[in-house]
């Protein structure tokens, strides 16, 4: 583990856009260090008038529907444009495996050789709703040092979704032509989250597969009520090697995002974001809190074994760990 | 209000399937008394052996869809089999207008008629949460009172359905045809919970379009993964005034009913359903006390204001909030 620089030190470097004190302060954001998480929130503090200002936008799919490919492709297609591009990754299972879907350094090789990107793997301890927070404030950190468009990638799952959701301005969610739909895991309450889906490998004579498949969605989409801003989710159809289709979502996000700054939608959203991350925050202390005191950690699983088994009301265990909790 | 009835007196009357005594055992799970509420658990308590052995069916579908015909339709074929059925509500709505959607006496009024039926309007005090913990106690005194059927509605906006498919072992999703799908507000996410689809009010010539609506969420249904427990969802179509539809309605949930007693899914649900309502109420009880804490509340207004103009970071109006509430 490298020396901690000093509080300004980390500040200065992140707003003069030094890559590797950037990185440096996401390892304090993720560190549970005690001191590393004061010297994290000071970093946080001081730059907080410089952060904001970026397009973030969440990026979901199943594995083999060519994320990496994806983000590449898009990716340069920002930096070639002059835009500094961030990507973070949100990956759960990392907690278990203790890997990192952006860990393997030969993902994204084209991308993370580009000086105007910058990418970072996910953290793998913290929990679900510590990793999300964790992500938060490594966004921020990413604005402050300049990076103008940040992608959120993370794998389809459920869960993690929801929570990028929650931290993104734009959602884009990628799909497989003729991969039989049903084998795709995406869950319906995903697509509802979508902004735009985009169907990836539109190449090789894929095309006509594609089209399809883009009716398809169309449909579905079709099926469900539209939101109260005003915005249509897109479907299009992309290919990372032709390059087909990567110009027109990224002018689907510029429309959005035009739309969104008009109707007063994106500082709604972002505010409430801004809240519910509080309130994320609180709820989880509180659980922790909680769950990790002696008492209850001690007698949690002989009481969950009973109110598994039907012989104990739940209502009444609670109120016992309840008791054990504020008794001592 | 009523006087009391001893312990005793309750738990009596409601294994001898006395009404009267029910309903006020049901007002006492509503009461926020602390007297109360130790009475009802007490009551809960003795007759939790007793309990369990009911079909737990979810209800929903928007407003205008004909739920509560539906329902009228559906319990009274039940009850001319002889099965008893109680009618439970989850209303959050009410919360609000303190109303309820079952507090008008005059719907289903044929079944509330019924000997053999027993309808119970949703609790109009606790908020969502609350509301939620109060129906799975009140199931529970259904069933100990002998009833075989347990049916609990909801209104189509969301978070209702979340909990009430997290307290039943059938989710059953009415829908309308030719309303215009995307008119009918019906989210994904409750789509994918749906066990059964029923299209409401086919006959008087609207037979046609509920078949082909029938058609189109088949497909909507099959864009999405099965799930592991074997079941795949049907789609029916039914009238609550000629009753097509509804002995078909029935035997999916007895289909159903039998296929996951069989494979187990049955038990491995309830004990879910058991784990994370203890779950629930623990974290509900730990958020009660840190938002109703009087230094808490006395800053929240004003630190929700910073966070949301984002001149303050989430994380930071989170600790400061928690250093009050375990300050004092």
């Amino acid at each position: 583990m490298l020396k901690r620089l000093t509080t300004k030190e980390y500040i200065d470097g992140i707003l003069a856009a030094n890559r590797m004190i950037l990185s440096r302060a996401i390892t304090l954001i993720e560190s549970n260090l005690p001191a590393d998480k004061i010297l994290a929130r000071e970093v946080l503090n001081a730059v907080l008038p410089k952060t904001g200002n970026s397009i973030r936008i969440g990026i979901t799919g199943v594995p083999g529907v060519g994320k990496s490919t994806f983000i590449e492709a898009f990716g340069q297609f920002l930096t070639k444009q002059g835009k500094k591009v961030a990507v973070l990754a949100i990956d759960p299972s990392s907690q278990i495996s203790k890997g990192s879907i952006l860990g393997d350094k030969t993902r994204m090789e084209k991308l993370v050789n580009e000086p105007l990107a910058y990418i970072r793997p996910s953290p793998t301890s913290g929990g679900l709703g510590g990793v999300a927070n964790k992500t938060r404030e490594t966004m921020l950190l990413c604005e402050a040092a300049g990076f103008e468009v940040i992608i959120v990638e993370t794998v389809g799952v459920g869960q993690s979704e929801t929570l990028v959701h929650g931290m993104v301005d734009f959602f884009l969610l990628l799909m497989l032509a003729g991969a039989g739909d049903e084998l795709q895991g995406i869950k319906k309450g995903i697509m509802e989250m979508a902004d735009l889906i985009a169907i990836t490998k539109t190449d090789s004579g894929n095309e006509l597969q594609a089209d399809l498949a883009k009716v398809a969605y169309q449909n579905a989409l079709h099926l469900f009520p539209p939101n109260q801003t005003g915005w249509y989710p897109e479907v299009l159809t992309c290919s990372a090697i032709t390059e087909k289709g990567i110009r027109e979502i990224w002018q689907s996000i510029e429309k959005h995002s035009l739309l969104f700054t008009e109707n007063g939608f994106f500082q709604q959203k972002r505010s409430e974001q801004n809240l519910a991350w509080m309130d994320d925050f609180i709820k989880q202390s509180l659980e922790e809190k909680f769950y990790q005191h002696p008492s209850v950690s001690h007698h949690l699983k002989n009481i969950q074994q009973e109110v598994s088994e039907g012989k104990k009301l739940p209502i009444n265990a609670a109120i016992e760990m309840l008791n054990l909790f504020y008794q001592s």
